[in-house]
């Protein structure tokens, strides 16, 4: 992940609840010291703001308060909410969630589907998802991190792929993150964009039909 | 549709290019009365401005000076930034486009997606769509007027399967919007979730896709 001015430079703000915490030496990262809880506060900051609020109300210096972090420190260090939107989604793009391993391609990808259905339903986390794609919508960079978080999801899963190609469940040369696009399309398709109800049937029709289609071959390499 | 309590109430303001006409008579809309040629210079002004910069920096008095109609007028009938989307989105499911009739099944969704691909890589438009799927995301009146226009678009289409499945291209019992959503909704996942490149080869796999789930019964009313 590149690296921002800011993180180079000494931290020269103390104004803050975490200031028990020695301050990073210029030009270090360590996990779990000050630099990184103040980028821990901060996120969760933000993440709290989008789910109230969304992308369009997102201001830097609530944030700031609500993370008990120094203005200096969130202007200086993000620059802008969509600064803050594109950390955040390099952050969760860190966490995202290994893939399951329930021993058959169908049970993975039911998995899958159920984990992104759980997410957009969740009132919280919908909320959250709704704000940082309308974000990628105002801002390239912001753009850039959307994709990069979606892109480390596919890369997680996509030894489910290989594995189920294997156990001959799929051709092959099935292209593995086409399969797991075909399993998400559907259920961000009503929940972004025609704003239709999403429930358990919608997810297990998303998995059937992707299925189908990459057992026609629909999604072998050319 | 809904009308707004200024579509019902007599139009006060002259402060405009468009005065040439003659005012709309109180409580009503003449198909190019005045009041049509006002909504219609106002929704192209905000088309012209969601494509340029967006829907967060959307501005109601820039919309009325490209509009040349006076900012009260504009205030009064749409109140804000999210009444500009969610009346243009009415505007654009009035205006959807009638279904294509090819003489098969596969030759009538390689059309509409197409069309989806078409306007999704469309620059103005595609940056219109992007504006007004982040305006959903901000406001429960443009998700509502975002879910009426796919909704119409929806059933525009309709027709297509039910000739598909008389001539027993499909299962006889397929759901039909489902089939149709199956074929938009890898197309906008690319353009708008994750952010992918998005062309000719990916509208082709999502009709083939879809078609191929269809047959294999995946979209078949329970």
């Amino acid at each position: 992940m590149s690296r921002t001015v800011a993180e180079s430079e000494p931290l020269m703000e103390q104004e803050t609840r975490l200031s028990e915490s020695q301050p990073a030496a210029a030009g270090t990262v360590r996990p779990g010291g000050r630099t990184a809880k103040v980028r821990r506060a901060v996120l969760e900051a933000t993440e709290d703001a989008l789910a109230a609020t969304g992308f369009h109300a997102l201001n830097m210096d609530h944030v700031a308060a609500s993370a008990g972090v120094g203005k200096t420190t969130v202007y200086r260090r993000w620059g802008s909410p969509v600064g803050l939107v594109a950390d955040l989604l390099r952050d969760m793009a860190d966490r995202s969630l290994p893939a399951s391993d329930t021993g058959s391609l169908a049970g993975d990808l039911r998995a899958n589907a159920g984990l992104v259905l759980k997410t957009l339903t969740d009132p919280r986390m919908g909320a959250v998802f709704r704000a940082v794609i309308a974000a990628a919508a105002c801002d390239e960079e912001c753009a850039e991190a959307l994709n990069g978080f979606y892109r480390a999801r596919l890369e997680e899963w996509a030894p489910v792929i290989k594995r189920g190609a294997a156990r001959g469940e799929i051709p092959p040369d099935t292209d593995g993150l086409e399969l797991l696009r075909a399993v998400s399309a559907p259920l961000y398709y009503r929940f972004m964009i025609t704003r239709e109800p999403l429930g358990p049937e919608h997810a297990e029709q998303a998995v059937r039909a992707a299925l189908t289609a990459a057992g026609g071959g629909v999604f072998t390499r050319p």
